[in-house]
């Protein structure tokens, strides 16, 4: 049975008391907490990076589930990684090596995901879907302004 | 005469608590907040960008000295002059159009200043510190790990 | 029913003249200009820009369709508008931001389209097709010196 | 009938004394020499450019089948016709003229093929196909160290 | 004695008839005609290129100073020289081989210079002005709207 | 006193027999070997890389002075490191970060030097000097063709 998970995204808090509003989102019965890290190079916006996520990281148990929007995200699994981060997606789009950078996630023991902007077609993701545990289409264009930020994601669970 | 004036910068605030930290920089008698801005391409890091900085804004009268140590800041004068900024320092080895950028955030009313790594000459300011209100020169490689982000600021008084 | 139209290049005009031949080719009843914009970088020719195009809107009332050959097109999106086109077409190979591009064209109220080199998959095309005014496929590289320019072009009419 | 063919990579030979090596491959009963050219940019690591395979390009009678993992190969496509290649593959995820590139190739009278990585759709060879003498899709990530180099190869007979 | 010499940019002709611009010019005694070529990438618009400039090669008999605003100009040298360049100048910013561009503009026998956005030092020149016909100091910065197009032109005479 | 060193660069060696190169340039006398390295985006040429480099360490105790002409040269000083290099050269063209890749390479032991093309002025030099065990000035254009690879090497001896 599929039971639908909610992950607000931190780019909606107030980043001026980033700690409570995580506990507050916990206590609110969050199942995990949606990251938005732009580069401003593939997205057309700052949004935040490793060291802002550290800063929360001991304020709840929840899972760190962390969308890079950023370019060649291999640069960055590891710093992700050691920020606290529990799952990481990274954008079909940002890389050559998509199959690479889910094994370098993997290899760290968290889960991978890969996210797909609007129009990039559902075949980009046939020869990894095997290895990720969670696919995320946007339904908007991440890091532009005046949109709201709506995503449709469908887990996809492992031998199914 | 030279007063020194303290410009503690964000980086070593605890993100958790940031309205909390600026408030009490504030009362602490800082004279501005120094704002780092890294794009995990001009430097290998990602610190934070305008929407971060947008949070914290109300929270204190002080200066938000900006500086961005990201690429071709031309591309982002202006979102971070809408967050709050009142100064914005970028780097001469980031865009071939220093002169440009540097009208760019006068033009808005905004304080100007230039940033020099280690090694870059001090050559590079020679055609526009008559145009800039201060010169940052970086005594660390910015954006690097291990090492103390510690900088050598040299005011510069126009008429002077 | 489908009416062929006429839509000639103004890459094969005489550019010392342009407003004189942009006034013959509206008499001999082409139903739209074709305007190839190349940078130089997508593709390796620099034809021309906005400026450029500008200086003949005035000379007729055909439709400007312009065929943007241009990395990142979502920088130029706007200089084109004010320039004069009526519909721009930019290639899915430019830019991560496809559906982005499109929502950027259709704002300004113009039609819309996406352009595919030869060997790109026409299942780039599959989620934003609906959103298109035009699809523009192209029978030769774009930009590369001896070759004839020849495009096979399909009309996508909404609704259908 | 399809045969095996046997196509080592000089990759795995001694380089310090590459002519021995290939001398030693010939008469081992090799059909082809498998020469993999890394850019450090495509991919993360620098091989070695086509001054080193002209220097065994005399000690063997065999085709040298050409594996470029470099950006934008349509740069260099030139070089390696000169030095001796037989055959040049070029990866689809590395331009965005492929073909163009793929008519370069075989404007020299040598064959092309079509490298894909692993994650990449097997679109992306729908409309070159027919132009291809050869298809080389990766199982490994091309590039990255702690990986064993086995590349499962589809030989593609035209008309067929 | 230094004589002024005049040199109109085609930046400000009417491009809907460039030949017939072309020949006022020349009768009304100009010197030479300024070419400013712009890639939307070096600076942040699309002016022209090569195909624009050889329409009205055959109007006049004044010299073509090509005048390269864009980004590695050392890929489009052997074009402009086809298209019936007389000098070309280059930009400092624009390459990390200013040398080589140099001498591959004088080893086609034509007139080479370098161009220095208004806050790039002169230094800049210091191993290069042995070479040149020609330095071209930006009093603006290229390519930005809401400018006029100024330049301070220092010709450089060799021996002296 | 300065006594004149001999270093011999491998790009003029038989590469097919590279081994037996390094043993005879070794018994010849030459101080040093010149280890050229090109990646095919700094330069135009791609020479080869570390694997190459580590396949003839173990023929010679002489000095590996690596001269690196690659892009963000940072990236790979540890691979280059690990394949047995004694001291690295970078460009100070090919890095915005000069001073933290001296660092990078002087941290693991090895001497640092950094090289200059030949229209780049000295004063790229003036605040890492302290830093630099050698500069190399170029006086060809490095990874061009029809070109003799002469350069002028200063040796700097610290505390002088």
């Amino acid at each position: 049975m599929n039971t639908i998970k909610i992950a607000p995204s931190i780019l909606s808090a107030d980043f001026s008391k980033l700690g409570e509003e995580i506990i507050e989102i916990t206590k609110a019965g969050a199942d995990m907490i949606h990251i938005d890290v732009m580069d401003g190079n593939f997205v057309p916006n700052i949004s935040f990076g490793a060291p802002i996520m550290k800063s929360i990281r001991d304020k709840t148990d929840l899972i760190f589930d962390v969308h890079l929007m950023i370019e060649k995200p291999e640069r960055y699994i590891d710093d992700f990684v050691k920020a606290g981060a529990n799952m990481i997606v990274v954008h079909a789009e940002s890389t050559v090596h998509l199959h690479r950078v889910i094994q370098q996630i993997k290899g760290h023991g968290l889960k991978a995901g890969v996210s797909l902007n609007p129009a990039t077609p559902i075949e980009a993701l046939k020869y990894i879907i095997g290895d990720l545990d969670m696919v995320l289409l946007m339904s908007v264009n991440p890091g532009f302004g005046g949109q709201k930020f709506i995503t449709a994601t469908v887990e996809k669970i492992k031998e199914v």
